[in-house]
């Protein structure tokens, strides 16, 4: 394969996850130690930064702090959810881009994202190619989500499911202090697919966590949710569930919209979440005393409480689209391909950037139990091997100690 | 002094803490380490135990397991909110503590609470004084709110604290992540004191954290948190805010309680809480993007995120009280003196139960800035020694392994 010489830019792209800084970490350390990547440039908020010019020089940063974004949640880089125009309409963007890889001389480009990130690096791939310019071109991926198709897990899932099923665990540890009654229901990210919510169960092998999950996966009937309730509720004075954001009813209606629908035209039923709403119903039909309970942010930003798993293979993502690009690989996305029988293995394969367009990869309905209130066996056995090994987190007065960025602007 | 031999009863009251297993395991272990005592029972769910006869039997518990009581959150021995009657109109409760007493020949009574629960040691130590019966009581201190009067601070707080920080700095990186406008509300416990709230701002030792704080010390006015928000998101285009839930107006009203005024009267303000309602407010006013966060009861139970500080020195309060005790101290309440010039030092002092009676130690207003919305170094400088140190917690399949105990009933 020809060598290729020329610098590269890495960006970053879409929600925050607590391992997209390792992706980014395992580009730019691969990239600044490969003598045929002239300089690596830092994308300011993603493909913006590319469009305004504002890149940061990645040679710049001291080797340390590089390190620590290894265990620095959210993007260290800054992110967008900046969609391109269908070349075809609009070309302007496209122009740009070309004329900042010409003047940078940017023949790799590397973008840590999901689904909207691979359709950008398809898209540009696509017009440079069409422009007779060459620039390899390599997704990364990333998601708390885990919906992405093509891989068999992706980087920032397991850190998330891992904050999440420690959480479930501490949390039902409160929940059972009273010999009073109390229900608690927790609300976890995930629209649309379940493998978060699901991962509150990892908490019932500490003999802990959620008596039921509600997945997205599967429709929700708030009658047979009040019953399983309180069929738990009347016989052991507690009862603890997990749902994800996304469950909706039989006709599609997200149970958190359906709210919306019962206010008084002030907004006011706005302020709560489903986790609320929830709650308030199994007050009114029990008279349980009840909590509701919005993980909120933390889930996708809790690296404190990260997966060591889920951070070296975020590396490696970041390591092997560098060296395939390298070698001479250009518009594929790094995904995993897993064995678990005998030992979670995990090895980083390369696939069609347009492998994730069109397709949200769900929680299979043979790994839903047949009351569809929680998880099965093989659920379980996929999660839990992802969850695995503890961080070795740099603290400063106790508290973590993310790295601190120069970004020193290529032209300030 | 002399020697009394004789059984001895711990009990836990109130709301659970990251560390009050913590003091319970200083407790137990000592006590089944003295020769003078002779038994060393649990009282399940607290006083409501010793009244219902259902006292746990601690040496047949696994001595590993207890030593994960260190690292267990919330009360393993499961707790009350149960308040004794003056024995003077009604003694039926202190008649019956003193039978169960005389039946397992129990001399020492050690409880782990807050205000109320050393308001139940004193009447029963008062009690079985005026009935003639040897037993030498002891209070052992517990509450996040560090609201306690007579102690540099409380057990519970600092692991309280250190949650909350360690959360405020990862939150910060997360709502700083995209180059559109942001503000983030973050809802912390307290209802009457500004402790956690105020150790939000730890988190700006990280350059993180955030931009305000509103202690419930000092009066909230709703226009001035408006400016000051404004104030900054004009300037960055992102503001984080950390707000005690229990900041009121200056007519005394809760802010999260004006809120109900204004619901349509079926209930649905309910559902959301303070942070809820000030992001809405916000984005009202400003048109800011908004997020509101209540961490909820993690900060009390996230053990996982504890201060070694907190747990070292819990233990060290129940150790402190059975030696106290055996060397024939009783109706005292371990405290701490601590010293912060030079290094930090902390050693357990004992203080008269009636110390805490109707008194909340609150943030002194010295302590607070000048325009209320944040917290000043004084205040930094006290915290901080408190969070130092990572607990050596134990793993099961990467996720918290908490102690199980038996929970062996003497009289089942």
């Amino acid at each position: 394969m020809e060598q290729l010489r020329g610098a590269c830019i890495i960006g970053q792209s879409g929600g925050p996850t607590a391992v997209i800084n390792a992706s980014a970490y395992g580009v730019i350390r691969t990239a600044l130690d490969n003598p045929n990547i002239t300089a690596v440039y830092g994308a300011a908020h993603g493909i913006k930064g590319v469009l305004d010019d504002k890149l940061y020089d990645m040679s710049k940063e001291d080797a340390q702090e590089l390190e620590l974004l290894k265990y620095t949640p959210s993007s260290a880089l800054g992110s967008c959810r900046y969609k391109l125009a269908d070349p075809d309409v609009d070309d302007t963007d496209y122009k740009r881009i070309l004329e900042i890889f010409k003047k940078y001389n940017v023949r790799y480009f590397f973008y840590n994202g999901g689904n909207d990130s691979m359709d950008t690096c398809n898209k540009v791939s696509k017009y440079m190619q069409k422009m007779g310019y060459e620039c390899r071109v390599m997704g990364v991926p990333k998601t708390i989500d885990n919906d992405l198709n093509g891989t068999d897990h992706c980087p920032g899932f397991a850190s998330a499911a891992k904050y999440i099923a420690t959480s479930c665990v501490e949390i039902w540890q409160d929940a059972h202090v009273y010999d009073t009654g109390m229900v608690t229901i927790v609300e976890i990210m995930g629209r649309h697919a379940g493998w978060l919510a699901g991962s509150a169960a990892l908490a019932n092998l500490m003999g802990t966590g959620p008596d039921f999950v509600y997945l997205p996966e599967v429709d929700f009937d708030m009658d047979k949710f009040l019953a399983d309730v309180k069929s738990v509720y009347d016989k052991t004075g507690k009862c603890m569930v997990a749902v994800s954001e996304g469950i909706h009813y039989a006709d599609g209606t997200f149970v958190s919209e359906a709210k919306a629908s019962a206010t008084d035209g002030f907004g006011h039923a706005q302020l709560g979440g489903l986790a609320a709403l929830l709650a308030e119903t199994v007050k009114e039909k029990t008279g349980a005393k009840v909590r509701g309970i919005e993980l909120s942010l933390l889930q996708r930003c809790g690296a404190h409480a990260g997966s060591k798993t889920d951070v070296d293979e975020a590396v490696l993502a970041g390591k092997t689209a560098v060296e395939a690009a390298v070698s001479g690989v250009t518009d594929k996305m790094v995904a995993f391909q897993c064995t678990r029988d005998g030992g979670y293995k995990c090895e980083a394969i390369l696939q069609p950037l347009d492998i994730v367009a069109n397709i949200e990869k769900k929680v299979p309905l043979e790994w839903i139990n047949a009351e569809h209130n929680g998880v099965t066996q093989d659920f379980i056995d996929y999660v839990l091997p992802l969850i695995q090994g503890q961080n070795p987190i740099t603290f400063e007065q106790s508290l973590p100690r993310h790295a601190r960025l120069k970004k020193v602007l290529t032209n300030p």
